[in-house]
């Protein structure tokens, strides 16, 4: 049965999903690069951005589950891109160059509409203009009995998160502070929702945790 | 030279550093113990309430730490009992029994008065009505060479953070999620006061950072 399900999410220890002031030479905010630092190193990080070698232990393990079993995710727009408002023209087609590696649709959330981009391996960036819900019931048609990610940013997950449609969330606790950007869980009552700690592990760089809704 | 340092405070994975609703029964507030579960198994814990045996590993490492080379402390009122406005009597003296785990004087911050308490094994609860820089002045006075330990909680160590006195802060970041209670971070901008993350270690049973003001 497909889940929904956030994965490799990092977070800062004060609680920051990312950095402020995202651009174009900042995907991830300000310092948004330390979050991911556990992640950059390991195994499937490195195959998936075409590079040899990486880590292989409990960061590994975790962001090689990060990417199993997907058959689609959903995207809030600035993670998709610096463009704000209407789109320019069709040039930018996100951060990741001609083969993203999603390899499957992903549901990109937005207020301006443009059709479906169409990538190398199998990624097709669809734009949803009707909401949160109308994009996971697209997602759950597209993923068929293989799980949906909803891949962030911090303002996506938590919407998902209020309405309990997220069945599993594994963070990334950085040992950073980052003082300023988008708070994950800011008036956000996890264990209220349902969720609750079913997993930790202490990985080489960060640590893991996985929240299950009960 | 005396550092105000804050150790082994315990926070949530969503950034909590108590429960809510504190009571006689439930020092932490709730769930606050499943905060401190880190602690309780080390050695140094053990010892402090006259058990035997404990862990040894890096979590017992930060609980040694804690201890050591402390020559005041300065505490919540709230971290010192559940009594809220008027001392109704002289009958409240701590949650630590007749030999309280602190061995040296205690300044504890409230709108009201009371005379000192002397307990036994050298710890001494003061009450400082003056506020927050009045106790740092009484407690360095006191402290001598020796460093002072503010204690918490969450808004007794967000005061002194925002005015920049903690020199040095040892969070453990437990594998929990509360949803409410005392947020420790919300609205503190860390690096803008100069604090980095200068040391993390994976304890066995929480995530271990210490934040020093550059």
């Amino acid at each position: 049965m497909t889940r929904v399900r956030v994965n490799s999410f990092s977070i800062s220890a004060d609680g920051f999903g990312a950095g402020p002031d995202q651009s174009l030479d900042n995907p991830l905010g300000a310092r948004g690069k330390e979050l991911h630092g556990w992640a950059f190193g390991t195994k499937t990080f490195r195959t998936m951005f075409g590079e040899e070698g990486g880590s292989t232990g409990i960061d590994e393990s975790y962001a090689a589950r990060a990417m199993d079993g997907l058959g689609a995710w959903i995207l809030g727009r600035n993670m998709f891109g610096p463009i704000r408002g209407d789109w320019p023209d069709d040039e930018w087609k996100g951060w990741w160059g001609d083969t993203p590696p999603y390899h499957c649709p992903v549901f990109v959330l937005t207020h301006h509409a443009r059709p479906p981009i169409e990538m190398n391996g199998g990624t097709v960036f669809h734009f949803v203009t009707g909401g949160a819900d109308e994009a996971l019931a697209l997602a759950r048609e597209a993923a068929g009995a293989r799980d949906i990610r909803v891949g962030g940013g911090s303002a996506t997950i938590r919407q998902y998160l209020t309405t309990g449609a997220i069945d599993e969330m594994h963070l990334a606790i950085a040992p950073v502070v980052l003082g300023r950007g988008e708070a994950l869980f800011a008036g956000i009552d996890l264990p209220a929702l349902g969720y609750a700690v079913t997993e930790h592990a202490r990985g080489e760089n960060a640590a893991h945790i996985v929240l299950t809704r009960q």
